[in-house]
Parts: C-alpha cells; sequence; structure tokens
C-alpha cells in the first residue's frame, strides 16, 4: 500500500485555505493539515470595517468555511492555535507551538505551502501599548474593537494613517456615532494615488465632518493612569483627544520564520515566487499575503496583498502541491474601496509609481457623469489616466464617483492585461443604457481626452 | 479665395449631430448643414422609456444639443423639418422636402453623410391605425405617447414585442399604474438571449403583474366607433383588452432612398461601409442605426444598432468626411437594459447565434452574488458564458442580477475585443471590495466553471 502524501500548510485564512480545499478536491488521497495561529480560519477579512460599523451583527458571518465544514466535508485537518515556528526544509517537518498548551508538535511534510500572511505592525511609538489602541487585521482584532465600541465608552475616534482601510473605518466609526480625526504622515492621503482623486476624497471627508491631519506624525500617545489612551501628541506639539485609536499605517508580510529557514525573499521583502507559486526551496510553496506576485504592467515583482490574489494564488499553490499544473500569471494592481458615499477605484500605475519605474508617461483627468445626465441620480465620476509616451499604452487608471466606479474599472484592469493602448480602449463597444452610462461612457470619454494628450 | 466646402448630413439624432460636430471641429472652414426630418435633433432616444415614465419630466432634457446651440457655438446649419428624399451622386446634390411648405430644396454637397436611421415599423395587422396604437422611437413619439398617459384615459396598456424596448416600457407603464400586458410571437422574450437569463427576467416580470403570452401572434387590433383602440385579438382566438398599444416589434435601417441612388447595401440590409465608415460611393458616408459594423467576434457584418455605435461612427464619418483619419473597428454586441429591479445584459454571441455562426461552441452558467455574501443587500447575480470549443475562446457572455451587471458585462466586452480565451479571463485582477463583489467575482466564477466545461 502506497502511504498518503502529505501537504501541511501554514496559515488559514485566504490563500491557506483556498490552497487546502484546492489541494484535496484536487488528489482526494492527499493528507492535508492546516495549521492556524488563531481560532478562525477562512474568514473575509475585508469585511473587518462592516462589522466593525454594525452593518454585519454576527462576526460568524465572515467566516466562509468554518473548521468543523472543513474538516468533515472537505477532508481538512484543520489544527487551530498552532503557530507555526520552525521549518526544516532538509528533513521536511514543521514545528508548532499550541498557543495554549504550549506543546510543540512537529509535522513532517511531503509538500508544504507557506501562507503566513501579513501582519499590521503597530509603529515603535512611546504609549502605544495603552489600553484601546487596536489594529485591525484578525478576526480577533476586529472583534475586540467592535467589543469596545459596543461598551459605549469611546467618543472620540482617531485613526493614524489614511490608507483604505484607515478610510472605510473612518465610515465605520461615523456610523457609529463617533467623532472621527485622522492623522497622516505623509503630505497626502491614499499612498501613491494621484492627487485629482484625492482631493475628491478629502472633500468627502470635510462633509462627513471627520478632521484629517495631513504631513503630521503622531509622536507619542497619551494615556490615562488606568492606561488607557485619551490622546496623541503630533511631532509638532498638537495634542488631539482620542478615548480609541486605530493604527492602519500598513502591513508586512510575515516572513520572518520563513526566512529563517532559507525560503529567498523578492525585492519587495515577501516571499519570491514563480508562476507556480513555488518558492526557492523545492517542494516548498508560498501564496497569499506573505508572497510577491508579479506586477503585468512592469513585469517586475510587487508586493500589493489583496484578497483576491490571496485566493489565486492559494488555488494555484494547492493545484500544485496536489501534481496539477496551475499557474498565476500575475496582477495589475486592481483596488476598489467604499468609504461614505465615495467609491474609489485605481488599477495599474499611478502617476508616481509610473515615474518611480522610469516610463516616459502623459496623463489625462476627466470629469462625467456615471449614468445619463437626464436619469435621476446621475453622479459625477472623475477618471484618471496614465499613458506610456512612447507607444500609446494605458499604464494605469484611477477613478472616483458616487456610483459605477467598482466594476468600471475593471474595464481598464483588463485592458492593462491585455497590454491595450488607449486608441484600443476608445473603440471598445462598452454597455450603454441611461440608468447605467452616458451614451458616451467615461472610460470612453478618458481614452479620447488621452488619445488628445497623447498627441501633444 | 478658395470656396468652402460643404458637408450635407442627413438625418440630425445621435450619428447625425456626433458627424456634424465633429467634422466641424476638425475643419472649422467647412460648411455642415443637417436636414432632420423631425423637429428634433441631437436627443437622446434611449431616455424615452424613462421620459413616459415621469423619472423625467420635460422631454427638452433629453436633448443633448438644442438647434439654437448647434447654429450658434457650433456653427452647424441645422434645417429642422427638412426630409432628404433624393440623393444624386453624380451631380453630388442631395434634394428636401420641407414637411410644412412642402417646398423641394437641392442642396449641392462635396461631402456626403447618410445617417438616417432605422424606423419603428409598424407590422401590417388589420386596426393597426386605430388611435392609441404607439410606436417609440423618436422624440415625437415619445411626447405623445406620455401625453396620452397623462391624460388620464388609459388603463390597460399591452405591449407587443418582448424585446429590451418592451421591457424597458413595461416597467414605465407599471410606474405609471397602468396595467400591462406582453404579447411575444417568438417560444421566448428577448429574441436570442438564452434561456436561463429569460427565466429570470420572466419571473421578475411574475413578481411585478405582468402578463406575458409568448408564443402568441396578434391577428388584429379592436377599435371602438370613434377608432380607439380596445382589445388585440390573437391568432388563436383570445381576445385582450387595451386601451393604449405599444408596438415594439424591433426596427429597420432606413435605407430606400439611399438605396435608389446606388448606394451599396450589405447582407443584413443596412448600408455596407468600411473602417472609415465610406459607402461604396465616393464622399458619401454612413452611420449609426442606418448602417452595419463589423462585429468582432464573427468577423462579418452586423446590424445591432445602438446609441453607442451610432456616436462612435458618426464620429468617425464626420473626422474622415473633413480630411481626417478616423476608423471604427466594429462592435461585439455589447448591451445592457434595466427592467424593473433587474440588469439584463449581454455581449457577443450567445448560444443560438454561435450556433447560427457554426462556431463549435460549449456553454457555461453560474449564479452567485453581485458582492460578498455577508454584505447587506448582496443579491444574485447569474452569467451564462459560449465559449469556441476549438480555441478556449469567449465567443459571449450574458447576465441578469438586481446589482452589478451594467459594467461587469463590460469586462466580457473588452475580453471580446481582446480575443482573450477563457483560461485568460480566469487570470484577470478584478476589483474586490465587499460592498462590490465577493473576493471571487462572479466573472471568474463563470471563467473557471467554463473551463471546467472546455475540458470535458
Amino acid at each position: 500500500m502506497v502511504q498518503k502524501k502529505r501537504l501541511v500548510v501554514i496559515g488559514g485564512v485566504a490563500a491557506g485555505m483556498s490552497a487546502a480545499s484546492r489541494a484535496r478536491r484536487r488528489n482526494p488521497n492527499m493528507e492535508v493539515i492546516v495549521l492556524e495561529k488563531t481560532g478562525y480560519i477562512s474568514y473575509g477579512s475585508c469585511g473587518l470595517p462592516y462589522y466593525v460599523a454594525d452593518m454585519i451583527k454576527d462576526h460568524n458571518k465572515l467566516i466562509i468555511i468554518p473548521p468543523k465544514i472543513a474538516r468533515e466535508k472537505r477532508g481538512i485537518d484543520v489544527r487551530l492555535f498552532h503557530e507555526a515556528v520552525e521549518i526544516n526544509p532538509s528533513e521536511k517537518w514543521v514545528k508548532a507551538v499550541h498557543s495554549e498548551s504550549k506543546e510543540r508538535i512537529t509535522f513532517p511534510y511531503d509538500k508544504l505551502i507557506v501562507s503566513t500572511g501579513a501582519g499590521a505592525a503597530k509603529p515603535p511609538i512611546p504609549g502605544i501599548d495603552s489600553k484601546h489602541i487596536y489594529v485591525l487585521r484578525t478576526l480577533t482584532d476586529g472583534v475586540a474593537l467592535k467589543s469596545y465600541i459596543d461598551s459605549g465608552v469611546p467618543q472620540k475616534a482617531l485613526i493614524v494613517g489614511a490608507g483604505y482601510i484607515g478610510l472605510e473605518m473612518a465610515e465605520a466609526f461615523r456610523i457609529r456615532g463617533l467623532e472621527v480625526t485622522m492623522v497622516e504622515m505623509l503630505p497626502n492621503i491614499l499612498g501613491t494615488m494621484d492627487a485629482e482623486i484625492n482631493a475628491i476624497v478629502e472633500n468627502e471627508l470635510e462633509k462627513k465632518e471627520v478632521k484629517l491631519y495631513k504631513d503630521s506624525t503622531v509622536s507619542s500617545f497619551e494615556a490615562n493612569e488606568a492606561g488607557e489612551v485619551k490622546g496623541v501628541i503630533l511631532e509638532d506639539g498638537r495634542r488631539l483627544e482620542a478615548d480609541l485609536v486605530l493604527v492602519a499605517t500598513g502591513i508586512k508580510p510575515q516572513v520572518k520564520f520563513a526566512e529563517a529557514c532559507g525560503i529567498q525573499l523578492g525585492p519587495t521583502g515577501a516571499v519570491a515566487v514563480n508562476e507556480k507559486q513555488e518558492t526557492n526551496i523545492p517542494d516548498i510553496y508560498a501564496a497569499g499575503d506573505c508572497a510577491e506576485a508579479r506586477h503585468l504592467v512592469t513585469g517586475k515583482p510587487a508586493y500589493i496583498p489583496l484578497g483576491t490574489t490571496a485566493n489565486k494564488q492559494g488555488r494555484v499553490a494547492g493545484e500544485n502541491a496536489a501534481g496539477g499544473k496551475g499557474f498565476f500569471k500575475g496582477i495589475v494592481g486592481t483596488a476598489v474601496f467604499k468609504t461614505f458615499e465615495l467609491e474609489v477605484a485605481r488599477t495599474g500605475l499611478s502617476s508616481v509609481e509610473a515615474e518611480k519605474h522610469g516610463f516616459n508617461f502623459v496623463t489625462a483627468a476627466i470629469t462625467d457623469k456615471c449614468c445619463a445626465g437626464y436619469y435621476p441620480g446621475a453622479s459625477a465620476i472623475t477618471i484618471k489616466l496614465v499613458m506610456n509616451k512612447d507607444d500609446g499604452r494605458l499604464l494605469g487608471a484611477m477613478m472616483v464617483g458616487q456610483r459605477g466606479v467598482s466594476k468600471r474599472i475593471d474595464v481598464f484592469a483588463t485592458a492593462l492585461y491585455n497590454k491595450m493602448t488607449v486608441e484600443q480602449i476608445s473603440q471598445l463597444d462598452l454597455s450603454y443604457a441611461p440608468p447605467f452610462a452616458p451614451v458616451w461612457d467615461p472610460i470612453l470619454i478618458a481614452a479620447n481626452i488621452g488619445l488628445k494628450a497623447l498627441k501633444k
């Protein structure tokens, strides 16, 4: 009798559970063990802002595959509270520690998938360990944060970092009736996003009475005698009150112990993988927020951790670990989020990024309507294009508006995948009916204005 | 002094006014005359259902460029109530008749653009000339229909034809408080649309208390002594009451007098044009609902008259008539409409069309959610794909759901333009956030299920 092959998956959220499920479907004879350090697997962490906003009442709604289902229906051996701490690639085993019993267990493997995700690191600011200073990364984080709001104690929320998580949470906090202040270290919100888009988002924040301090660094947190946060001090000496702080200053790939065993990191600091999600070490794959992906616009490895990419990469890693032939071509950097009444989206490179990657580029921006101007509720939509001056190819698109942004950006994402020129985009046969688009879709208007900019 | 070149444009709605505006912008020295047989130019006829529904109060809101603006701001010599009746290509003139004075005027031209549009023909059914039997094609039609509803007299509307105009109008009539019955000659609604989509639309009609008779032909209309319609008799002898009838059985290109002067029609019966919108006769262009367009999936000429195509073709005809170098590659058959709570869309070929064009094809259908399942208001979305079994290429996509259909279809439209395989589509980096999509967008789920169907 042939012994069953064993796949060990480290991390049981998006990439990990996609990988485990796929491997079992591909090869039902394979033993699949998932080591998850928290008490939850397979949850939609992108739903956390809506859970905190109380639009979703029960955190169990965010769980896609409960452990019981994973075990009984999918035959996946899920081990909760098992934190992997060491990989030995030559002897092919992983060591994990049980977070309660502190027992150390060794799991031999035939194939290993590293899907350790990313961590929301609290920056080393004095006072950051005060009570009621949160990050929002895991379901555990979300449950803790919501429970504090539910207590009715907090009144003034302060968000450090004006990226998309910060902006989603600004809305969530306002829904919960809190005053909201945001502090952003950079002179602009949303990282590398272009100024035309940011101006509209900032205007929305103002309308919703969110105070925004840009170009402002938190130098310390103040706490009361009970150790509860009461405010922040900015570098310029200003003091802002807060009884709830959310630190949303970005995330970092969790790669420390993978790196320790010789798994190679790429230029971004995340695990380097090929199209098959293989790392440099035989039989070890990586997927999800701990791994890089190829950026199809630059052709270079990129680190843009998102749930969609994690799921795709996990699926490919699982497929291949189980003997299949999956591949993941890469990403074009598509992202969308909602903040208050606005949908904000991007794909490809922004101006700053095109500059950084050495493209000879031009840009064009337009504002038009999401639907026929005469249709009730028609609202504005702004599009900014970044284009390669040398060959007329689209490099990136950014978009903001109240409606019709989220899937419209996907036309540009599809265009980027196909390396379309702006002229080709101007020829697209896009859907039109008054409730959904003007007869010249804003995409086509942007492409036409883009063409003019290219010809200058 | 060089004499000004003169462009004459026949028809002043979408294609015609796009052409005229473009020509003037391209060459401000060109004289541009637009002959329009009705009293209106440049209106959004696709908005007529919403005007009749009284969601748009004033018909002037549908007018994009009023004649005064066209004349004063764009320098276009608009002649209302001028019906072109004859073209003489050898002597290069057009003859028009003024609909009131009956005066016949001859307009010499250097360049001519035929944008005569399409007509909603009333079929030759006994009694069709009774009062209160309408078509909905021109703004004049819409004003007459709405005015009758405004009178408060009609109670029971009957729509002949269950295509997209019929379905948009079913909603409009229900909004106005009318009972609605639809009679469709074919065994199915929506022409060549696949059954999975139609089943969902029919279910919606039932929910909204619209009575639908399929496989039913109207043999005559009944009128009272005053000549007002009172009902229809079906071929099987059944009688349906109605005091308002809308005939929405499709449209035909208006090409009679163009054909008479030797302008060649294509296999579809509309004017044959090349990528430059040139007809077979030198210096005569055609654009819009009277013309064909190349279907980029079949590679053959097609007749799918829509406002978007009309505008694009008009622009190219105007550009070229004024000495530029415009081109219009073609269409992929993208369309979307709203009926009650549903968005219904398609692009490329349906099963029936793939069959007709001799493709070796397979199909796949999925139903998933428009947004994250845990997000409030998540609703179902159904996608059907038609795929080329020989090379895995997408041939068409159809989609229906309450939200997120209209621009999602454009991803498939963009895929068709780029001749993408379903495997490539499964690799797309599409936008994701809980309010807008599940982490696996329905597009990706459909592509993955499609891949399985292709491998069978």
